[in-house]
């Protein structure tokens, strides 16, 4: 094996590179980090599945094999993979639209959903097109990320009150609460709201108590880490002691207990068309979601984290879990900020946890025949509503308007048409106001500021100009979108001062001239020439000037292409004899 | 009636304006205008009307009505608006799709979309959005003229050779005319291929073999253009002399004879859902062709058009054609030229042609009986040769392989996949290529240019710069597609420059920075004050800081901001205690 090859294998397989470091030290670290990671996971699993419209086992048969896969394919030190809640939701709609939840066909849906998936983060990684995820702005993806915390909260509280309520959209959720109101299961909403109160104070004032009880600080965190377990053994004794299933509490139920099971995608080309954009829409969440945590725990710690190595990381994960009984699947922030926490060395920590959840399929899931829903909900509340943060909006608001429309919108069509259409406009809007901004760009007349050699905007700053000569400086690389707008604007301006006799166009900010605008340039340049006028340009950067000089604009250019600003103001005042003035 | 509303109405009905100052010199120069193109005009409009599927009279129709309204809103002196061969052939690939040829529904459902282009139309003028039809950028257009004259030119072969052949795509109608092609009719091939041969000398070489026999210029012109009339009316009697229609050639036929009829627009939702895309795309590229024509016609004379303003007289133009038996029309091209060259004072010359195609309508149609389908075609033919230019693939080879690629993109989409496509495609790619383009912005570290203020790329100048300090000119608005790229280029120069304790980021063609952008420069922020390098900023313009101070980052910012990149470097220097050198 040459070395040039093996560094390729070892682009796309990390684990070759660290695993070969591997010591007992890490050893240790990774094992106690996937001991409480898996504590956190098993409830919180089972509890996405059901998010997504799938039986519960599912949320832990999507964690094992992915996060095996990721370990060995991902970048991330301390993400883990599994089932998140935005993913899970964004699963139930777009499986909801083409089966019954319930059916064999939602589960062989969510599978296959799981495999296009992987096939298009594999793609996309394989063509390094990572930076796509970048036309999420972030503000786009706060907005998506509260308004689809706000939908699966919602989304929850019929388990809270043992009542039916289905919807993708927030009026429909809240006008079928209304409605079935009335069919509230007391004994569910008891341990409903009994489960959220609990988990609320464990997440929030268990683990100070304990230090302040004398516990040492780490295992007061892997207590309160665990403490979610605790209400759901809680809960589920309280439900088999008094035999509550009986008064209606809805159970997990029977769970089988085994392996994750050998699972393949379908290929039906009807289904593959039917959850084609979903797939893509699902892949791109999860992996900005996934990358922003990563990159933020990689920085902490200094380390980078390769995006497009991540692609093929969560690729192949979401591949395994399609073909291990799993859906879509991506590093979630709560795990992964408790694997980083509990000092995860390597992605070895999440092999450990995969084992953990395996041993939990194997011999926990009779246990869970009678946990209620409702537990399961309340664990999901607790943990969206850290995911709603409403104050991206004033921020927007006293910055810039352009992002408080796209996450304004953003939010209002996740809540009201769903998710995909939600992060859809978002996507769309923000890309479309960029495009209008470019399309009528800033320009400004500038002149010398006095005692420098710098040249800035006459209406903010005391700056020297000449009657003679028109300095505009466009700020905006010139493209289709704004061509004939420049035309517009510089027959306007040369209009409206008849003693101008030269026209410098002052290019700093101008990354590109295309086609349309070399037209335009060429317009410009005949229509200056026709009426005496000399048309300069300054500043032009490298790249651009050598595109220019592709064409044979400059040979007709009827003025001079001048390097700086200040040299074309000297030129241009010395050709006409006289020094300028104020 | 006060001023300003006087003003306002006059802004958007010109009429009101000009022809406050009619007078008798500006009438004379109108009517002799009207009468060429009313020549001109009768066969070019019979052959559209066949062109768009239609029976020929509705090309007659369409030019009625329409060009009333538009001398009466509409703002170019010189514009003919009609129906156009490149809007014919959608409207046939629009409504074909929706109705068979021949049938009444197909006619009204051409009516209709005649009817949505106008309102779609109008609501881009009264939104003021005709800024849109900038996004079409110039390459594509002329990729998309070429490409629509190629399939036209294609699917008239058919009528010249006397045989069945349809398709709205280049191979379909290649195939087609291979597979028919033993269907010739020799007599209809005879008269094609003569009237092909007598059009094009008519159009070259008529006008100077003229005047060299010593007729005034003007005369010349006038007789130049009416040798398409000459040929019609050569054709149609040889037909009725040799009764070549008892002999397969196939002819017009019966036209009624009459006023344009009063018609009406379909509301059913089925049919507008139908063509609702179809009448985006015909109103978009009409008035994208309508307005380059009316602009290159007004720069002749230093006249401007209003492009708002222009949506409304287009507009109008349509919804009156609908209601008059009409179809889609814009400005054309070839009758603008004459309209222009015949030297039309004032839209009114528009109006006085509406009066000759009425007098044709009347009196002409019993004579168009014989008139054979083969001369129409040469017409047709003969018209659109002058649109294919495929020039554009060279010259933007050579420029820019972005407009090369978007241009090749569209020229083969419209052909092989027909003009909707053809143009999407080619609006979609190339705003792609734009953001593609603005998401990895060049970047470029610079320094000083000995003797004077001005900093330049260290790659491609002879630069001064200090090893303490890095200055890195990044050349694109920030926002939410480069964000991240800024971020990551910024870790890895810092990182591969070890002696650097300043980070200067100037900032001239920074022309935007929005809330993704910022979050990245508090992370650089951040991430630089860590590591105790000073993070600055220079160059920045004034609407970028005005935006900058809403925010709180200027305070959290661990270095300056500098009005220049001379003072920034000056300044950093002078604290270093040491001047800085080579």
């Amino acid at each position: 094996m040459n070395t040039g090859f093996r560094a390729t294998v070892s682009r796309y397989i990390p684990i070759l590179d660290w695993g070969r470091r591997y010591d007992r030290s890490a050893f240790s670290d990774d094992a106690l980090a996937a001991l409480i990671v898996t504590i956190m996971l098993v409830p919180q699993s089972l509890a996405y599945a059901l998010l997504a419209g799938l039986p519960a086992q599912m949320g832990i048969y999507a964690s094992i094999v992915p996060i095996i896969l990721y370990a060995i394919f991902g970048t991330s030190r301390a993400l883990a993979v599994g089932p998140v809640a935005v993913v899970s939701l964004m699963t139930a709609t777009a499986v909801g639209s083409i089966a019954q939840q319930g059916s064999a066909e939602y589960i062989t849906a969510a599978i296959t959903l799981a495999f296009l998936s992987g096939l298009f983060l594999l793609a996309l990684g394989f063509l390094r097109l990572g930076f796509l995820a970048n036309f999420l702005s972030h503000p786009v993806i706060a907005g998506f990320i509260t308004a689809s915390g706000i939908l699966i909260a919602t989304g929850q509280i019929k388990h809270l009150l043992g009542i039916q309520a289905s919807g993708h959209t927030l009026p429909e959720l809240v006008l079928h609460l209304f409605e079935n109101m009335g069919d509230t299961n007391f004994a569910t909403l008891a341990i409903g709201v009994s489960a959220t109160a609990a988990l609320f104070w464990i997440r929030n004032g268990l683990k100070p108590l304990l230090v302040s009880l004398g516990f040492d600080a780490r295992l007061a965190n892997v207590i309160s880490k665990s403490g979610p377990v605790m209400v759901v053994a809680a809960t589920t004794l309280i439900v088999w002691a008094f035999a509550l299933d009986d008064q209606g509490v809805r159970t997990v139920g029977a769970v089988p207990q085994g392996l994750p099971p050998l699972t393949a995608p379908s290929f039906s080309a009807d289904l593959w068309a039917g959850l084609f954009v979903s797939a893509i829409l699902i892949s791109v969440i999860g992996f900005v979601e996934s990358v922003s945590v990563a990159q933020t725990l990689a920085a902490k710690k200094r380390q980078r984290i390769d995006p497009d190595q991540e692609l093929i990381g969560l690729g192949m994960a979401n591949i395994g879990g399609s073909f291990s009984g799993g859906y879509p699947v991506t590093g979630g922030f709560a795990r992964s900020v408790v694997n980083f926490d509990a000092r995860a060395a390597t992605p070895a920590a999440g092999a450990f946890t995969a084992l953990g959840l395996l041993m939990a399929s194997l011999f926990l899931t009779p246990l869970l025949y009678y946990l209620p829903q409702a537990t399961l909900a309340a664990t999901i509340i607790v943990a969206v509503l850290s995911l709603i943060d409403l104050s991206i909006l004033p921020r927007t608001w006293a910055y810039a308007r352009a992002d408080f429309a796209a996450v304004s919108l953003t939010i209002l069509a996740t809540l009201g048409l769903g998710v995909e259409i939600g992060v859809t406009a978002g996507v769309v809007l923000s890309i479309l106001i960029h495009l209008y901004k470019t399309s009528r760009p800033h320009m400004a007349v500038v002149g010398q500021v006095p005692g420098t050699e710098h040249y800035r905007n006459v209406l903010r700053h005391e700056v020297i100009t000449d009657p003679a000569i028109l300095t505009v400086r466009v700020d905006e690389s010139l493209y289709f979108a704004n061509a004939r707008y420049l035309e517009d604007r510089v027959y306007d301006m040369v209009a409206s001062r008849p003693k101008v006799e030269h026209v410098i166009l002052m290019c700093p900010a101008v990354n590109e001239i295309d086609m349309s605008a070399l037209e335009s340039l060429e317009a410009i340049n005949e229509r200056l020439g026709d009426i005496g006028v000399g048309f300069h340009l300054s500043e032009i950067k490298g790249p651009v000037m050598d595109r220019l000089r592709r064409s044979d604009f400059l040979q007709h250019l009827n003025g001079d292409v001048f390097l700086s600003q200040h040299q074309a103001v000297e030129t241009l005042t010395e050709d006409k004899g006289f020094g300028h003035t104020a």
